[in-house]
């Protein structure tokens, strides 16, 4: 499972989704909904500023998130460098969004580095930056993992019959932007082109808030990957018409059944893709798991602003007084899943025994 | 299959999406593209101005821009009135639109009422105004036959199992104001409502245009049935939910061997209703079968320009440069659907052989 093999180098070509300034002693975030008009950046000097760079998606992706939230318990210390202020930290950034797991597993991997450093009696800040930090370090190693074992999967499939190289589809951005490394569905994408694999993309547009048009295009497009926007409603007569060989996606939770959750829109691509016979492959870090959940219906989905639907455009699109649906994710059950890729390596045809083998003893 | 029941009278609730104005000789066209905000009217003098509110969907809807396009023909004798400038107008006008064979329906019959008054000796102007007229009565006619049939069919679904009535999904407009009536894939939605039947409908937002949330959303508040919008993406994990007990379509063009053209986005609901077994139901009237065609890969389907994903929100959505790809229709093969529902009847699991037998006479 090793590999001494360096994570590609993004930094050069796309900004740091989060970080921490250590001469401020501050969060320093892209601000994701500025994309792709802006590259702009939110100074987050407080736990509350974090708390809603994450609740209004600035930073989004359910690793990124976890890095995010990691840096954002180091700045209670500032307001007060005691334990309960740092727990009510984690409780506070715990309630910013409902359905990424990995929020809660930084959140807990903070809450355990807190109590270790009031164990040993070393000090708290320094512990809780060292901690953030390397979470942030090790999600750029789950992304590269990810990228190796997913595209040597991705070169198994069978070549397509009209094209050289392979034409994958992806929903909402689940790349370098969503992560603190290369992304998790994208990654293997950049593993490949590294490899001189010609890969070329169809990006949903992802509504209602455009991670794909807006952030998806516009980071395979830093990254010289091509790429095509389409409406999510497009994917489907896309995939009958055999233009594509794959779909592959991220995950915000995976249930112990291999059950994904992830942006809404995801699960009718799954059946799209069992209904046409290609493969529909999620890729997540072994963090993205919930072994506590058996299910993925037991997954709680977040319910978001009709705003969101109804005042994107420059003016209203839905009547007044109207009832809007707008949940953030659904649910892909195991069976509609060909394969998780993780960085641990590629559960085929998942289910809970399968999952249990791979990521039960992490 | 005579029936003395007038159609609902919608005319009192709803703007007429499409008159002939007899006083200044002129086409009054409701201009959609500023609902639902505003209600405002074109005043189209000119076949360049029927052409030109056809082509941006000002008029909308297979079976409406059928009628817009006669009422254009009529226009060109304002200009020259004679047989020559009436079959330009005819050729122009069906350069509009590629996709919606009403279209091309409505235009041979006013090709045959030029021929049928120069023939006679008859006054061009006032043949054709009739015509025209004929074709608008009709559709109203068309339209509550539809609706019956369908409020019929629908009926014999089997209870939903925790709502009392029945929930429909609907996708684009197929509603009064995609037609001179009271539409068609609505138009069972009204009857029902008008018998008494509690009638819930979940309208996809139906992207890029939102003919979904800003038009049916829109209508169906006016008609006091219950709706709520959602986007296009959220349609597959409602229907796994089993809150949906069946979709119902319209359609832009239907094949001899009963395969629809509609809205981008009507395929995969299809499939999604299929694999969870849910009825799938397109309503159409006769006029919107082509049998010249045999099947519905043959059927031309309409591209639009990029602008139309990239430029709707305040700002671009969709990074300079990066390529976009924008069908405004896709087919849904026979075998996906339960049954097209038409003026003369339910077509139950189509075929070649029952859609000749069901429409090839007409």
């Amino acid at each position: 499972m090793t590999d001494a093999k360096p994570p590609q180098p993004l930094a050069s070509r796309l900004p740091r989704v989060v970080d921490w300034d250590s001469n401020q002693r501050r969060v320093v975030i892209l601000d994701q909904t500025r994309l792709p008009n802006e590259v702009v950046f939110l100074h987050c000097d407080s736990v509350a500023d974090v708390w809603q760079a994450i609740k209004r998606l600035s930073v989004r992706g359910a690793p990124a998130i976890g890095v995010a939230a990691a840096y954002g318990v180091c700045l209670a210390t500032r307001e007060e460098p005691s334990v309960g202020r740092c727990y009510e930290a984690i409780d506070r950034l715990a309630t910013s969004r409902p359905t990424a797991v990995n929020l809660f597993w930084a959140l807990q991997r903070m809450r355990d580095a807190v109590d270790r450093a009031t164990a040993a009696g070393e000090p708290l800040l320094a512990s809780l930056i060292e901690e953030a930090r390397s979470i942030h370090h090790q999600d750029r190693e789950l992304c590269a993992a990810i990228g190796r074992y997913g595209a040597d999967r991705l070169l198994d499939l069978p070549p397509a019959a009209d094209t050289a190289g392979l034409t994958l589809l992806t929903h909402c951005n689940a790349g370098a932007l969503a992560t603190a490394g290369n992304g998790t569905a994208l990654s293997p994408i950049y593993e490949l082109a590294g490899r001189g694999v010609a890969v070329r993309v169809f990006a949903d547009e992802t509504r209602p808030l455009l991670q794909g048009s807006r952030l998806t295009a516009w980071e395979l497009q830093q990254m010289n990957i091509p790429v095509t926007v389409l409406t999510d409603s497009m994917a489907g007569s896309l995939i009958r018409s055999g233009k594509i060989d794959a779909v592959i996606v991220g995950a915000d939770r995976i249930s112990a059944a291999g059950d994904a959750a992830n942006k809404i829109g995801t699960y009718p691509l799954a059946v799209l893709a069992r209904y046409h016979q290609i493969p529909f492959f999620v890729a997540a870090p072994h963090s993205t798991f919930d072994l506590s959940l058996a299910n993925g219906d037991d997954i709680p989905i977040e319910h978001r602003d009709s705003d969101e639907l109804s005042q994107g455009f420059t003016e209203s699109t839905v009547p007044g007084g109207c009832s809007v649906y707008n949940p953030a994710f659904d649910v892909t059950p195991a069976e509609l899943i060909t394969a998780i890729i993780t960085d641990l390596g590629v559960i085929d045809n998942p289910d809970a025994e399968k999952v249990l083998n791979s990521i039960g003893t992490r």
